[in-house]
């Protein structure tokens, strides 16, 4: 079953710099082969769910590994029966309705 | 890995009483093994990732075969290595510092 | 407008035992005349839109006063126009569709 | 007090073409005078906390006006007292840690 998620993982007890744990999960995403867009507030991802979820299993243990002791995920999925949507697709949807009406 | 969830389903496409979909995850979470905490804006879920992600996938699936042709779900994860906590030890831990300061 | 919110506040740069600070949100929530619900993984409140997102802030701003220097908080919001349902009949619902099928 | 928000808003009861619904809060957005940056899964924003939770609260009661008899959505919010730092900061802080690992 095909999943489009967000997520946006916090690890605990390491401080305030996230940046290099949210660094070490975009290279987690690439190595399982999914779609990542990084946005301001979490990664979108596009594949099928065991792969999507085994990938955040594997950040969520590699970030223990770095050293936080406690994390905490937020994550939005997506999935439809109608169609095969993209990433990209769902963006454009909302765009030409933005265009029609100007 | 242990982790502890919030999972809320949003099936779309099916009209608004959404009782009967969320229902239909109560018992799927039963049939997984897994300790679940119905409240009013999700379900608390306690038990080894996989286990986790699975019963939530089946819901995804079991939802669309009821109807549902798009389906939002808003999942928070946490998981650590400090120790072992259960859905009752969090809400203990609140509660004991809410009588502390009384 | 109504809303039933479920929030989850995650105070960063404090540490890993959180509790004293979701406590201090309980005592907020209370302050601000708000029905309240704990659960493991956040708390569910009912009230006027402003009042609930205006208490929310109250909280971000109170835990940045004790020392988080970081905050993330994740928030999920519903509103509906056709009845005035509570957080009780929320639960209730899903409730009496898993009795009548038992 | 600043904030940074990812908020993702599904209107219920309105069938499954839900981009008409998102371009209204784009315009409602961008009608507040929010930086606004739509993803795949949401729309990040950046502002003053009262001036960006009552842009969400005016897009639930105009997606309730156009026909959503049910809305839910979820909403990431960030704040932070160490630095002011603003969407593109967030990515350009991981995408450089990306790079010195390359």
């Amino acid at each position: 079953m095909k999943v489009i998620v967000d997520v946006c993982i916090i690890p605990m007890g390491v401080g305030l710099s996230l940046s290099p744990y949210i660094a070490e999960c975009e290279r987690i995403f690439a190595a399982h082969g999914l779609k990542a867009q990084l946005h301001a507030n979490g990664t979108n991802l596009e594949g099928e769910w065991d792969q999507v979820f085994g990938a955040i299993k594997v950040c969520h243990e590699k970030l223990h590994e770095m050293g936080a002791v406690r994390i905490g995920s937020t994550i939005k999925a997506f999935t439809r029966t109608d169609k095969s949507q993209s990433m990209e697709d769902k963006i454009d949807s909302v765009r030409e309705k933005l265009q029609a009406a100007e």
